[in-house]
């Protein structure tokens, strides 16, 4: 059994920045570092919106932390108790990733006496714009003390200010702050309101950054002093009455009490994991991270809306531009996909609802089609930098080619449609603008096709593949093969749709008819001619792109002992793993991992034993793919310790938090979301063959069972695998019980 | 009236290596630099040879420079009377460039009492093996002094040494030494005897690394002691009895004497400006600078063999690795074609002979027909690294793609052996292989074609253009251009040899007239559809290449200011001029000047006001297309300093001579060429139309009269243009005259 708790005792100043990733909490709408409540920006606070974004001055655009109303301070004798400035007696943190729900408890001394506050919280999974907070005080003294509490404006941001304007005030009981931001002059509206179990003197103070109340308590040694929050964040991107909605939720909440709200919230936690639980036997601490990383994918789902998707950081603030990427329908789609079917479906509309800002793009580039953002914000506004990086020798913005050459990028849009088609069964989406997306994106990959005058082949070039140290390489496989996937899924939806015409006896006019019979041939001609890299007749690996091969052989060591400066940029033009074979990550293990049914066993293997030394895993989308391709390959136990890698990515506070000045931590969903893929399709081996959910297992030596539940074509399905034997097995539901809850 | 004679008063120690090729002579087979007889290699002396490389380790492939046969110095009371050591009373150094000849006149201060040096020196035109040294001493004491004189074998390399083995040994009273190179065991041989009007008592001395003679004089003040040194050059690529020549020439030169052979060398001289000199009435400066770069043509000019061609700097030394570039047929040719077709057919029958090399590099990049060295050696070889650039700021090696992008060298050659047949109207050089290697350039640009599947144009993607700073470029103007001129070419070509086929009535083989049936169909079909930049519709300008208009608009200047470092790189990924669109050198405009008749006069003028700003003229190969385009502009004045600056290229000692620790000086051959071209085809506007000299002249306004001679299909013209008419008259030869003299 697990605890489904991971804790943190004693107080390390260094780490608290880490630690908000770690013991985030969300909902979806938004997301809470897991900070401490007494924090202000200079710690990194952050209540991180979902979907909504700012530029202020030319920073980089990104979305929105709210107005933090989550401050609270205690004082003593004119003395703040908070930290990191104060040292505490003691201290420890908790998350309850069953339920979503964030503790503290630290001890103070003070002149007079200790004092200790102890808080919980939680971002209500019921109620998608309420946050509660209970603070409790424990006085081990006779007198008084003071609990500031209220909403701090002034927040933490990477390219902020985004308020242009600041506004605080009170409606009967209740404190609001409002910000406007620069760009769109949206409005984010929080307010607060409290009830409490003892008596108080309250003064509240305002100003432009803040409005917080003062509340005086004449303290009792031993007595437990407790206060809740009701905090309602609103935006005008929400709907038309928000700030009525506001004032109406904070009096239910209070009505309602904390003690109810906390249940309804644990209750609905407690019913996604119904479903979602991943259970193994012999590996508690595998249990434990997998799960952990289920915990965050569900804290970051958005299920308040029909049409948004997931930053590559989830809500755990503003790193890398709160933008969308390629990690959520190639790495985090399967998970709701299997579990939550509604939500996958959501993530995949914001894609139909930005193929607008995607055929914008493409024809800006001079290509037709669908050019997905390499980093998608509001309306498919592709984020990304041409100058991603900077020079750590000459301090100067290196150009790199991730938004103009990443061109798999709207490959992988298809690859979730389609995916969420063969796993649902349904065709809602397609029809929904899916298809459309689908044929757009076919549309972009035939108008880059080249091919030599002199040769058959069409060929990509001047691309990057996933592998992003190789910049501007011709035919890279992955790439290829997408492109080719692509091209077969839109001849897929046209054929449909004329067996469909066919059946409508030509409603729809000539003109049209023939654009699509000319689309239908140029996707057959892309498919018959476009050039997928083979295996090598001798070796059996596929070369990663055109002249991969001749790169210089290095290893990541040597690479490593090569760097002049600890933070110099692998990749670009002179990196120094441009001209090795090192790569960054999975890229025709990628590539073999999705398409693994048309390679022989053994030229997986061979691909992953090429590849896998070749590899610094740079990118946390790496360990996933060699870990489902050594599955693949039965070779469980090679992939343990890269599916571990992935499922601990939050746990482990690792990865980089900074680069210079610059925060750049954040949690990883997408290696949450490889790690579940690594469990239930690589070690689980799930696959569909002709409509039938089948498992073709290879679990890790130690592990004794796996036992986990899958939605497939609007069943769920219980899959129990031990040693022995596999059983798939059907999951009757009550009527009002439903896949998306 | 000109000097023909350039001078230079007083020492300058760090002037010295410039002026060893301000004062440069040479016959084509060797150049001697303009260096003191007393320097040893720390002082940059050098003999260098034509057409005979080596490569030391891992060092760079580079000319020889033969033992130094001129080595002397000058002893009093066993102290060595010698620059840059001892300081002089005066020294005087000049060139007479009318006939190769170098003096300098050294007078030192003794304990004894003052002593002068003088020396006379030629590379003999008339014997390309020997070269002749006079030195005379004139001691203004009573006393002994020492002449030092022999062959100093540690010379100067800039990546040696690369004569493994040295010897050094008499013969009668001739001294020989003998060096063999590392990597093909050859032999430069360099013999040496003397003669004089003086009695002394010699002692000669041997080691490995020098052979010398110590000659002792009883000096009488205010005495000449006259010595003359015969010294003969030969490797064992030259001939198979070299040995024997050396002797055999050693021993004829010591009888007909320095005075004739001077004699001999001069009347050759007088022959080559009997056709080539140009004749500028008005202004001394721009005839004087424009006849002294010819003199550097004619002095490294190959005569002495039937197949070689002309390195980037001449035999000023080994810099450049003694490679020849596309300088040698698009900046030098149009000289040599003009003023000595023979010449002009020797260096293309270079690239006869290095086909190939060429067929070999286009296959290793898998593409088909030939692809020349961008810095071609020895049979064809490409001796350009992939990594030619140093990061000034990490030390690293920056990969650069000159050898493999810059395919526009193919096209020059192509270029260079149609501007042969247009102006000597004779077939030979096609019949001899030149025909060969247009075919076989014409197919390189074709298997180079791509195309977008969804559109008609053919392109050449991924290349680099004249303007090195710009990498990795689509659709360079100027590439696209010549690729078309190359497959013009072909066709013309084949469909010749149809024609004479036709005739021949079915010899040749049916399988070879369809495959050239094939090469027809595809050259014609490449020049159908080979896209070529057009002048934009609203300013007139044709883009440098794909996406230049975008670029960041930005004035030399301001590039400069950004500079972090004096040296580092403009161009690369990420150079301060990459990503604007500050050019290196003149791109669209050397497109625009080789094809002017193609463009009206608006359209010349528009580009060549656009882009003239734009450019840094980074290259010496820059200013003369401008100036040329100015001309074509009718803006002579506007061309004239542009004009100048290339004729000056040389006199100025300007350029880059060091880059960190390496040695980059060197004459500037292609300068000359241009200032020539410009002189000739620019200001005296010569072209051809149906077959018939003729010239649109513009003149400076300051020019009152430009007079020249050129050949044109075998014929010598006299071109005399004033400002008020053109003079075309053609000019009776005696027969035994020839034009290859």
């Amino acid at each position: 059994m697990i605890n489904w708790s991971i804790e943190e005792n004693g107080f390390n100043k260094e780490r608290a920045t880490g630690l908000g990733n770690k013991f985030l909490t969300g909902n979806g709408y938004m997301g809470i570092r897991g900070t401490l409540e007494e924090y202000k920006k200079e710690q990194l606070p952050a209540i991180n919106l979902s979907g909504i974004y700012d530029q202020a001055g030319e920073g980089w655009r990104e979305p929105l932390n709210a107005p933090n109303g989550l401050f609270t301070r205690l004082v003593v004798e004119g003395e703040e108790y908070i930290l990191p400035e104060k040292e505490c007696v003691s201290h420890n943190m908790s998350l309850d990733y069953r339920h979503g729900i964030f503790r503290r408890l630290t001890r103070f001394c003070t002149a007079k006496g200790d004092i200790v506050l102890e808080t919980e919280r939680f971002a209500s999974m019921k109620e998608k714009h309420l946050i509660c907070l209970k603070v409790k005080v424990t006085p081990f003294f006779e007198g008084d003390f003071e609990i500031i509490t209220g909403i701090d404006s002034d927040v933490w941001d990477i390219n902020g200010p985004h308020y242009e304007q600041l506004d605080s005030f009170q409606i009967q009981d209740s404190i609001f702050a409002s910000g406007i931001t620069h760009e769109c002059r949206e409005e984010v509206f929080v307010g607060e309101t409290i009830d409490s179990t003892f008596p108080f003197q309250e003064r509240i103070e305002y100003s432009q950054k803040y409005v917080i109340r003062h509340l005086s308590v004449k303290g009792k040694p031993g007595k437990e002093y407790c206060l809740h929050k009701y905090i309602s964040v609103y935006t005008s991107k929400d709907m038309k009455n928000y700030r009525e909605k506001a004032i109406r939720l904070l009096s239910a909440a209070k009505e309602k009490g904390f003690q109810k709200l906390i249940e309804e919230h644990m209750k609905i936690w407690e019913e996604k994991w119904k479903v979602s639980e991943v259970f193994i036997e012999g590996d508690d601490e595998a249990m434990e991270a997998l799960n952990y990383s289920l915990y965050h994918l569900h804290s970051i789902a958005p299920r308040h809306t029909k049409s948004l998707s997931i930053a590559a950081r989830g809500l755990s603030g503003q790193t890398y531009k709160g933008a969308v990427f390629w990690d959520t329908e190639m790495f985090m789609l399967d998970f709701f996909l299997f579990t939550e079917p509604e939500v996958a479906k959501t993530l995949l509309r914001y894609r139909i609802d930005t193929l607008s800002g995607a055929k914008k793009k493409a024809k800006h580039y001079g290509y037709e089609g669908a050019f997905y953002a390499w980093e998608s914000q509001e309306g498919g506004f592709d984020a990304c930098s041409d100058y991603n990086v900077t020079d750590v020798f000459t301090g100067r913005p290196m150009r790199t080619y991730f938004k103009d050459k990443q061109i798999h990028i709207s490959a992988a849009v298809a690859y979730g449609i389609m995916r969420y088609v063969e796993y649902t069964g349904k065709d809602d989406l397609l029809k929904e603008g899916g298809g459309e997306v689908i044929i757009e994106c076919a549309r972009f990959y035939y108008s880059l096709l080249v091919k030599r005058v002199n040769k058959e082949n069409y060929e990509l070039w001047d691309v990057i593949g996933p592998d992003e140290y190789h910049e501007r390489v011709n035919n890279n496989a992955y790439t290829n093969r997408m492109a080719k996937f692509t091209f077969d899924a839109a001849i897929k939806i046209l054929e449909m749709e004329e067996e469909f015409e066919a059946e409508a006896s030509k409603i729809e006019p000539d003109q049209k008819r023939r654009e699509k019979k000319v689309l239908l041939d140029n996707f057959r001609d892309g498919v018959k001619h476009l050039y997928i890299p083979q295996p090598n007749d001798e070796n059996g690996v596929i070369e990663q792109f055109d002249g991969y091969e001749q790169l210089e052989e290095a290893t990541v060591s040597e690479i490593k002992s090569r760097l002049l400066h600890e933070k110099e940029y692998w990749g670009g033009a002179y990196g120094v793993a441009s001209h090795t074979k090192i790569i960054k990550q999975a890229d025709v293990i990628t590539m073999l991992n999705l398409f693994s049914n048309e390679y022989d066993k053994e030229i997986l293997y061979k691909n992953w034993a090429y590849y896998e030394p070749r590899t610094e895993h740079g990118s946390s989308l790496s360990a996933c793919m060699y870990s489902m391709v050594a599955c693949k390959c039965s070779m469980a136990d090679k992939a343990y310790p890269l599916f571990l890698k992935s499922a601990r990515a939050d746990l482990e506070e690792g990865g980089k938090q900074w680069a210079g000045l610059v925060y750049i931590g954040g949690t990883h969903p997408a290696a949450a979301g490889g790690a579940y893929m690594t469990a239930v399709e690589g070690f689980g081996g799930i696959y569909i063959e002709n409509g039938v959910l089948k498992a073709k297992p290879d679990l890790p030596s130690h592990w004794t069972k796996l036992r986990f539940q899958i939605f497939y074509m609007g069943e769920l399905y219980q899959v129990t695998i031990t040693k022995k034997e596999v059983h798939i097995e059907k999951i009757k539901r009550e009527s009002n019980e439903k896949s998306d809850t």
